[in-house]
């Protein structure tokens, strides 16, 4: 099949890609849409070690299931609508299903874990990719492709809503406004709290705007503290204003990869009683109501649509400053 | 009076120390008993910057009150029973009540705080000291002085059940059995949860088996991930050690004072999905409520008891590594 590899932190398009057939308990899924997120990118400037087909954010459709499962408490009633031709978003950790974390039900933090795309599994950016069952999440007929192939970074930015209760009182700042910070401002937005993004980059402050979403630039930044900060830089600056901007008792999000260890005063966190938490993958479910309510629009942030064939070029073009999400279809 | 001085990081005892007269809502009080802390070994040390009289743990007794309080909002039921004659413990933190922080309800975070023997107040190693009266709380005559002089370390060791639910099914590591450490345990043995202290020294391990608390060392640690992990050492080692040992989405509580900034491998922190909280004052109600029923007893950490005149010699022991709480009396 056609598909984009990578080795050796070298990508390239090919068309003699092996074909997986699913397992037990898997569906084999033909890509329709998928998105190029910052951790691609990062794999492929090679501070990310990754083999093979790359490519995790997806929207899908059934094509065939694999022999049938012979644990049967994993099909319900959910598993039961994942039938050839349905629409599905998949959920990107596989789990094992016997380790400590999994028993203890944090099944996204397996200990023997792999991930679409993004350790030890095949990935999205392809004509075909197989996942479990347990993975998928039917797409409601409204979600149309360009708005559904966000469900895993729109649920990455609802883990937020999942680990802090957010007041409508509650002053918030979002430190960045890439690809993830941009979700994350939209379904702040809808908490009703007090909300500003730090944004430098024009089309990115556009996109917050067209979502009457408050933007701030840093020669001008609040003198109020924050009861929450959500820092989606991934670099120590963005930690540092955090840090400087939260009120004691106050949060900070770490919502991003960092890219090695930095320094932190932990004095200043004790003394002002902060809370730090990381924040990773999320709830698929709540994203895909989101978009079906139309209370989101992740659209807002697509800058080009490319072809499998045209990855390279795809890729490229996603890696220049400020630009938000890129597209890739497999036609 | 009599009490103990440090200026320029020397310690000296003084027999013409000035008397302080109560300011309008505060009263005077007689020290019965204070207790050296990490912090004010650390001021001798160097490491935190204080001049005047230190010390902030104590029971005392109203000796007299200063010209009553113009505004009538801070006095209530509680500070009609402040009158001469009756023993105290006192919250450490004098606030402004007109800064952000105060009027949001955060008076422990006050931008223009003092604090007892610690920040722009004269302490307690001294005959007397002066307090406003909305930090008093009256001690029950049951609480004998050498428990009641623990209100204050003990309050500190509650405030982790004031900002994480700990379930007895929880699994729960304190790293470090030293002053602070050892309150934690006992506050944290009481929700029943599976506890264990990784402690060093034989008579702080003596301490927490008198209680039936289990104790770990280095060469021994679980292979179970903990649930919640309390970094109670203030060194990065320990913290090292709590962000090795607790689970994905598990928590840890900074509890203790630490010198300086150092690495911390933030990707990590996001990946497990880590909360990582600091943690500082606590509540001296819920302190003197589990001193009254006996359901603590921090009298096992007095190592020492010396008086006022022999401050130096107080100081020099409590200083030595193992050695848990040494206690002042100014008679």
């Amino acid at each position: 099949m056609n598909g984009l590899w990578l080795t050796d932190q070298k990508l390239a398009f090919r068309q003699d890609l092996p074909f997986s057939q699913p397992g037990p308990g898997e569906a084999l899924l033909r890509v329709r849409l998928a998105g190029i997120c910052s951790t691609d990118l990062e794999m492929v400037r090679g501070y990310y070690p990754f083999s093979g087909i790359p490519g995790h954010e997806f929207v899908g459709e059934i094509i065939s299931l694999g022999p049938s499962d012979a644990e049967a408490s994993r099909s319900g009633p959910e598993v039961a609508s994942l039938v050839p031709g349905v629409r599905v978003a998949g959920e990107i950790t596989i789990a094992c299903h016997s380790c400590e974390n999994c028993r203890a039900g944090r099944t996204g933090h397996c200990e023997q874990r792999k991930v679409l795309g993004l350790m030890g599994h095949d990935g999205v950016f392809a004509e075909f990719v197989t996942l479990p069952l347990e993975n998928l999440h039917p797409v409601p007929p409204s979600i149309p492709d360009e708005a559904a192939v966000f469900t895993e970074p729109l649920a990455a930015a609802l883990e937020i809503q999942q680990q802090v209760n957010i007041l409508p009182s509650d002053h918030v700042l979002v430190i960045g406004a890439g690809r993830l910070g941009q979700l994350i401002a939209q379904t702040l937005a809808l908490t009703g709290c007090q909300l500003a993004v730090l944004a430098r980059h024009p089309n990115q402050i556009a996109t917050l705007k067209a979502r009457g979403i408050q933007t701030i630039n840093e020669s001008a930044l609040p003198n109020q503290l924050m009861d929450v900060v959500v820092e989606a830089t991934g670099n120590p600056a963005g930690f540092e204003l955090a840090r400087r901007l939260v009120r004691p008792r106050g949060t900070i999000l770490l919502k991003s990869t960092y890219a090695g260890a930095f320094s932190v005063d932990f004095s200043q966190i004790v003394v002002d009683e902060i809370t730090l938490i990381g924040s990773r993958c999320g709830p698929f479910a709540a994203a895909l109501q989101l978009l079906q309510a139309n209370l989101v629009d992740p659209t807002l942030l697509i800058e080009g649509r490319f072809k499998l064939s045209e990855g390279l070029g795809a890729f490229q073009f996603a890696g220049q400053t400020g630009i938000m999400k890129v597209l890739i279809s497999p036609e």
